[in-house]
């Protein structure tokens, strides 16, 4: 998944460009509609949701199986796509993995989204 | 496509939490899914981004087409999908669609994706 994590250069002028921006190149189009096939499921929304609300910005995988009527392995699954597609990032530690939002990505979908020009007209 | 319609109503506190606010309801999570389903698809997102940064913010469907190598029937597809997750709107003048992009649902997908607290640790 090398080339997804390539997108969380910040560093990189067109790494954050809106879509009212340049034009997106076909490679970035390619890594970003793999971003949003991750994002394009309700459960792994939810997920996401209760990992980037977290107290400590952390949430213990134990404490996010109980919300679904799904089995582990089902869970685990999902969590696996959106770790692949570089939203959140898993620690183990002991029994349990702990899961971490991964700031530099939700910055920069929230930074493609961005219309300053047109909000204001 | 109702249902996808009301997201675009701001007025409703709701509506723009971020992912790392209150909790995702099941519904907002399959409506918002669908969303990233119309996005993730490379053509889709050049698409958008065409249209997002076309000169007077709006683009003629005429000039949609010749960036890629499919057939204008893919194009219209394409374009009717992101019309019907709400992302866009087009209307018909003369012989020719004009498409927009509609600035209160990327605002919102960009306040689902904001990060205050995270993003300043």
């Amino acid at each position: 998944m090398s080339k997804l994590l390539e997108l969380d250069d910040v560093t990189d002028p067109a790494c954050c460009a809106p879509l009212s921006g340049p034009t997106l190149g076909e490679e970035e189009a390619a890594e970003l509609a793999g971003v949003f096939k991750a994002l394009s499921d309700p459960v792994r929304l939810r997920l996401l949701n209760m990992i980037a609300s977290a107290e400590g910005a952390e949430a213990c995988v134990c404490d996010l199986t109980g919300s679904f009527e799904l089995t582990a392995p089902t869970i685990s699954h999902h969590l696996k796509v959106l770790r692949q597609a570089g939203l959140i990032d898993g620690e183990r530690r002991g029994t349990w993995v702990y899961y971490r939002v991964v700031p530099e990505r939700l910055t920069r979908l929230a930074g493609l989204f961005a219309l300053p020009a047109l909000t204001s007209a």
